[in-house]
């Protein structure tokens, strides 16, 4: 079965986030002023083929740990549904 | 209220992603055999102060329009969840 795993990384809480932090300032130069923090990570997705999804998450969370997080500085989370 | 907006921006279907197939192509070396295509994106997160759920999802869509996205070259969503 097909699946689509989405892979949703962003920098650990309390850890800098200068990209997020620029981005939280530029919102009142486009005129929004209701935004008081901006977080700046990556969407990754992954078409997997696996028995059942259980499977899948299994592998998406190997992609993710071992290839595409950096667990030192970044925390992750797994989506999976039928593709 | 407090929303939370999170905002997933991929390369539109069809358009390069050299970084995506990068790491398509690593994913065997890592033992992975069973994902046949990786896209990378960005995954951005607000924190937004509005009177509801609907005021908040056009505030993400402004600043999606306006500052976060390229939508020559990008798609994107958006979800809001109450914070």
């Amino acid at each position: 079965m097909k699946f689509l795993a989405e892979i949703e990384i962003l920098p650990k809480k309390g850890l800098l986030d200068p990209q997020g932090k620029a981005v939280t300032q530029s919102m009142p130069r486009i005129g929004i002023d209701n935004v008081s923090e901006v977080r700046i990570g990556r969407y990754i997705t992954l078409d997997i083929d696996a028995d059942d999804a259980s499977k899948a998450e299994e592998t998406a969370h190997v992609a993710a740990k071992k290839l595409l997080a950096n667990l030192i500085m970044e925390d992750y989370q797994v989506r999976i549904t039928a593709a």
